[in-house]
């Protein structure tokens, strides 16, 4: 599709090619991202970062990607609902604000309000993630991590072995991710999770249609033995019915770096969609895991900066000029990126 | 007045020449609000956007304001007066605050504190609205767009008729525009609300001794079947005794596009100080007149980012230079500007 | 020390020379902390200025100070710890903003939090005060107005006296002061507080073992006579048991123009790390010296800017640029700097 001025509201709006094409945009943010160069191409551009519900991390992360395009950024957190509260519509709400800048990120509880906002609004929508909807940068974010890390394995999208670990039930971001996984081939995906936190029958059903293997297995030793990526995931503790329904998942599955070297292959990555649960009764990713070099989880939120600029530069139309508008970083930066 | 290092903390501050020349500036601003070009005149400046009470369009408002004239904007959002909770006096606030920018925009909870503040600051301090006090840039917008879209009619703030409908007593926006009204000639207002929320008489008698035609009247139909522009307002709920108090008024006049059919002349403009409350129980502007080209209300929020860039110019003393350091646009901008 | 790359965490890492440096710095910084130039030496850079726990003065400092350098400011103010409460460890939470940004201020309420920050953290991080253990450019400050403010009197920090007056048991600024003096010669400290709220031994000891001369006193006026600085703090009433025995001490030292005339030197330069609580029952100083010109407390939090611009030019190393990048200021500016 072109991306000139549209809303990114879903990945059910992506093809394959367009996911290509923000790919290898977000490829080439790379030198702005990790501080080689400065860009100014969105020099005097203005996003309207309005966060409806907290989330610090999705936050910075979109307002740091649309300054390192070079633009500025006006932003609510959270909040200060005043005008909602006092019976403002949300198609009113959108009419104004999108008065006030050239793009728009929003992040609202409520499913479909970020589409609705959308509709209303008169400059570019990227959704932040609405409720149990959808969070379509993460889910890019994700994927962008595992073309990357495959791709020094010498392996791609079309042929590779992943786990997706723990709460599948409700985990928004392992669905948005079995979504993606129906763009490409010659996928095996082994679900692992409790029996009553398993993946819902049509994300299954839609990955086996799409001809990919699924096993489906509620011990985490086996599955990860024979994958290249495992994905695990944090327990959704706020969407069970009372926190002692919760409390019998949690801490079910635990990847340590025992565990890692007896049952993984050598370079199996480790991927988690943050924030990890590092209490003892949780520990999903252990901390002796931190020294991994295949520990990815790091890499999965430097990654979703780039893929946060690639949206920017591609709704606003500015993927051609970016270099044009380049110089070298002179201030010191260290080598932060891996 | 000269505008250079001045607070701008009342419109009663205001001759009708100073409103000229806001509004000549504010005319001046548009190619840079509307995307057409960017400028650079206030890169490096700082704006304090000091909000010690939460309002989201109007803080968001001023920062898009500062950033398109190319400065940068720290801001406080009204969660944290922890100085202040510690015995801090507004002097003490004022002299520390306003050495971390070049001018500030105030919003605070008490009527008279922003003037307190303004003596005891070292910048510029435009009002922001404080309390029941004055709101003086949402005064000059309302104002700004009625002036505007008289100008498309052919007519003049010299020689018009407008209806102003609602909670007249409570109303501060209403109360501004009266004053305002009064620096003008010929003008026919029609107060439209029910006896108990009439406008106070001091504001009546003021318009009267202008030489302006006043009809007060409590029924909505007739009254809009003359005007040029109807101006609706919210029921200011929150300064009630009770909730059951403001349930006797809540929805008691509605415009929709039925009724704007029968009743009001073509090209009748609709106002309203927003947000307007679109729940079915109050419902002031109906959302069928959304479409109505003559629905002014979105107009007046982006004529707002025009009116607050023309005070900062003004005040910071950079008219002259807004051109000069001035350039295309570059990215998607789309037409989202009528 | 080198300064490039180094997280600033507390003042025991810095000697004498490092200080020196520091304060060359910041001189060098008045031009455009004083809005006569303006200076881009960190255009395209980006500060994340996390402030997990609420402090409105010292997080606009800092980023006004970002601002000032020509960089972008990204941050949080405490509100919406969402993924911390959810488990995530502070090891994390650095791993993942330091991709975001160039450098990191952190404040945080719990002590030693934010060296543990650091320690993950893959950007140099400064301490914007941890709790009761650090808070190194407040610190800093104090120390650098008490350097110019002698300097305008001829004298230097190797030979000059100081009262500090008031809670001396819990006050963190005056506890770091004593700790910076004891690098200096021939100090003649005069400690006046409340028996039950007296600076602790260890402090006295040290700068005995320093050489200084040092006196302890609950009366102010005698104490105050013969000094070039009086230093007086705000009672630390949260850090009580009760509210009850907070208030035995609430106003116990109160200096006001009379007893300044009748026990001061001509001269004496009156400091407070502010926010002086100027409620009846405490007024540690009162308004009446707003006019005194030795009332040096607002040129304190000024000179708090050309400290932080200071630090953040040497930890990113573009101390030698700064002037390359410079340009006059085109805006309104006033003399609001004394």
């Amino acid at each position: 599709m072109n991306f000139t001025g549209r809303h990114i509201l879903s990945i059910d709006q992506l093809s394959r090619g367009d996911i290509d094409t923000i790919f290898s945009v977000a490829d080439s943010m790379e030198p702005y991202a990790h501080r080689k160069k400065v860009t100014k191409v969105l020099d005097g551009a203005i996003l309207g970062n309005m966060f409806f519900e907290p989330s610090t991390r999705t936050r910075v992360s979109f307002g740091s990607a649309f300054n390192l395009l070079g633009g500025e950024v006006r932003e609510t957190t959270g909040v200060e609902n005043s005008a909602i509260a006092k019976g403002e519509s949300l198609y009113d709400t959108a009419r104004v604000l999108s008065g006030y800048s050239d793009v728009i990120v929003m992040r609202h509880p409520q499913s479909g309000s970020v589409a609705e906002f959308a509709e209303a609004s008169r400059v570019p929508v990227l959704n932040g993630g609405d409720g149990d909807n959808e969070h379509p940068s993460q889910a890019l974010l994700d994927l962008y991590t595992i073309r990357k890390e495959l791709d020094t394995k010498g392996r791609s999208l079309d042929d590779f072995r992943i786990a997706l670990i723990g709460d599948l039930k409700y985990g928004r971001t392992v669905h948005s991710l079995c979504k993606l996984l129906g763009l490409y081939q010659r996928v095996k995906v082994v679900l692992v999770s409790p029996n009553e936190l398993a993946m819902p029958d049509s994300y299954i059903d839609a990955l086996r249609h799409s001809g990919h293997e699924v096993v489906e297995t509620d011990e985490l030793e086996p599955a990860i033995a024979g994958v290249d990526i495992a994905y695990s995931t944090r327990l959704q503790e706020e969407r069970f019915a009372s926190a002692e329904e919760a409390k019998l998942y949690r801490g079910r599955y635990r990847l340590n770096q025992a565990i890692y070297t007896k049952y993984c292959e050598p370079n199996t990555v480790i991927m988690h969609p943050l924030p990890r649960d590092s209490r003892s009764g949780a520990n999903e990713l252990d901390n002796d895991l931190n020294e991994n070099p295949n520990l990815a989880i790091f890499r999965q939120t430097d990654n979703g900066v780039l893929v946060r600029m690639a949206l920017f530069a591609l709704v606003l139309d500015v993927v051609g000029q970016v270099d044009r508008e380049s110089r070298p970083v002179n201030w010191y930066t260290g080598s932060r990126f891996q």
